[in-house]
């Protein structure tokens, strides 16, 4: 007899589909295309050398722990130090038992997922939001609200409306998804009044707040706004950060930090899901912390990364032809482009490919797929002079593109 | 406002509890206690100076690679190197297409609950079983049909007859779990007549059979029973390996092999559940096998397992009472005591534990907690010399326990 998959998948396995956006990606990366649309750390940041140094540290020093299982928590030491640096640089009320070590904060997600989505659920999130976290909360049945940003603000107004109209029908969202540092994919920061706004909102109407981090120390200039969990006296927001950015994302380490009642569920999830995160790393990330590599590397990071967007902002500047929106980010890896209405940027992409340049349709990170004119670029990957040359023919395309269009459909964008 | 965590946690979350027989675990860490509960690979077999020679390798060779994100399938020349032994060493027809890397097996138990278990689904499992899998299963709300074990056998009459009551009531199991091979608990080895039989009976009921086999290499003595995996033509069967027995458990990675439909629905539950398996460790275990360390590797495991199993059952035969049994492991990591039915090893650990000796009650390993007087022993973490007095500890402890029992109860216990 042959497996009948169709009757022994659980709904949820029948539900997922395969992303299309994950395939697109992959036609990004076929040889001479300039691409910036993956989100990959610039691997000439990496501290190798450090690295080499701490690894040796840990098999001579911590060997046989290091080779071990560890607790579900994670390893005490890690924990204490990301508690530390949550104290000291992102205002976060915590010590070492707040801390659990993850996969990357995308395990995070979907322990989020898994402890607050049942079937039919709803979440809010902006639109846009991060494609990664789409994907986490609709393995399990999610559905997404989706708010629009107004500059670089959740609209609060929007939000309440939202939350009225659909409590009026029996529908109670658990949290509201952000990345409000830097965002993927726009960039943008929302500002500290409107994160007291949106903290009140989900007090008011006794929701979650998920605030993903992953971004938040790649600032390049001004001064750093105050997480939303720095804000928070309630245990009412989720916290996600990673070693992605900072360290490196070869050792999938991420962390959460959540009031005690949900960090106790998501170590039972942890528990049932994989037992403990990767101890080797969790070694190597605590010598690179406690050895204090991490501030020299970010101070890295931040000089790389923040040329790289003049680079890319200037090279806009000079070849992009009129009536382009972009996002100007004073942090982070990306920026987002927003093209007229009259342009479908993923009927776009086969041309830009055919010119050897690559982006993310920015329908990518709507929920519901909605917009269509817009398109993440991103500039922490490429080298310098890539950067220059894959701006200017991505200007060539968007001007083709533009020329077969008449002259009355020549209107912005709206909505980011 | 105060969050109400009752109504935000979705039915998975407020369905899990914390794990009993963890909390147990932690009692038997205590100073001096000699435990012989846990389930570890002993550090002293840990191969650090060639680890040392591996992590090395890959940052002189491949630091940017093993520093970056990776594909969500896995490293490609690891999954080759593993998809070569299953062929060489496990008669598994695969390339390495057919293989995924995880976060240890236990992820791998994860993702068959995620994609073949909503609330309320039925699986079969011996009795006893892993653990972590009763965890994992029942984390995604999986009810347990458990068939006991008639010696070294699964009693596939009782197989035969259990799947035709539930199906007479509606009730369509999905999968049957089985640790084949040296069994955590058990230490039990599935004869080959038996494996065809549970695969004959899968393929007439149309379900699917998980093979965990993480302790299949620590062979002692005698010839490998082929892998259930091996005789299957149809897809029918998800194999789960680790390198947490075989490398060490500090990198946190294992396998699953299953037929493309199976494994296309666990590449995308990994890419929402955690994108990817953490890089540089799967450089390091390809490392570590492509250079041919890891035959050396086994044959030591072999050899000091081997030889703590010869003095754990040495001290048995010397301490231990009459009217015990106990099974004799050709591999693997754990051997199983069966008490007479007199006593309870729940309410005997008590006085283990005041005596300084530690075990796993045998009821934790019954996913209906049905059978109170057996117990598990761990022979690969303990020194030798502790092996002999911790078998010695708890023979005082059984003997003390036996003596206040009436003669007439000390009658042998079944089911294993």
């Amino acid at each position: 007899m042959v497996v009948n998959l169709e009757r022994l998948f659980s709904s949820k396995a029948t539900r997922m589909k395969a992303s299309e956006i994950r395939e697109i990606l992959k036609l990004t990366q076929a040889p001479g295309v300039i691409s910036m649309a993956g989100g990959l750390p610039n691997p000439d940041a990496f501290p190798v050398e450090i690295i080499r140094q701490c690894v040796d540290r840990v098999l001579t020093e911590h060997a046989l722990s290091a080779l071990q299982y560890g607790t579900t928590e994670g390893l005490p030491a890690l924990r204490s130090e990301i508690a530390k640096r949550m104290r000291e640089k992102k205002g976060i009320d915590c010590e070492m038992h707040d801390v659990l070590v993850i996969n990357g904060a995308q395990q995070g997600l979907s322990f989020i997922a898994f402890n607050f989505i049942d079937p039919g659920d709803t979440y809010i999130s902006t639109a846009p939001t991060y494609l990664g976290a789409i994907q986490a909360f609709h393995a399990f049945g999610a559905n997404c609200e989706a708010i629009p940003m107004i500059d670089e603000n959740f609209d609060i107004d929007a939000l309440r409306r939202n939350i009225n109209r659909m409590t009026k029908t029996g529908v109670y969202p658990k949290f509201i998804y952000v990345v409000p540092t830097f965002q993927n994919p726009s960039g943008e920061t929302m500002p500290l009044d409107n994160r007291k706004a949106l903290l009140e909102v989900a007090s008011e109407y006794d929701l979650l707040i998920v605030e993903d981090d992953p971004y938040g120390e790649l600032l390049f200039e001004g001064d750093p706004v105050p997480t939303i969990k720095s804000l928070d006296r309630k245990g009412r927001v989720i916290y996600l950060g990673t070693f992605s950015k900072i360290l490196a994302p070869g050792f999938r380490l991420g962390w959460t930090i959540a009031s005690r009642d949900i960090l106790n569920k998501f170590i039972l999830t942890k528990q049932a899901m994989d037992l403990c995160t990767n101890v080797f790393g969790q070694y190597v990330a605590y010598e690179y912390m406690s050895q204090g590599y991490l501030d020299q590397q970010i101070l890295k990071i931040r000089e790389m990364y923040g040329r790289k967007r003049d680079i890319m902002l200037n090279a806009i500047k000079e070849h992009f032809p009129p009536g382009i929106k972009w996002t100007t980010p004073t942090g982070g890896l990306f920026l987002w482009v927003t093209l007229p209405r009259s342009v479908n940027t993923r009927l776009m992409l086969q041309k830009a490919l055919e010119k050897k340049v690559a982006y993310v349709v920015g329908d990518a990170f709507y929920p519901d797929g909605s917009q269509y004119n817009s398109m993440r670029l991103n500039f922490s990957y490429c080298k310098d002079e890539e950067l220059r040359e894959g701006v200017k023919r991505l200007a060539d395309v968007i001007r083709e593109e533009l020329e077969m269009t008449p002259d009355e459909e020549r209107s912005i964008g709206n909505g980011v």
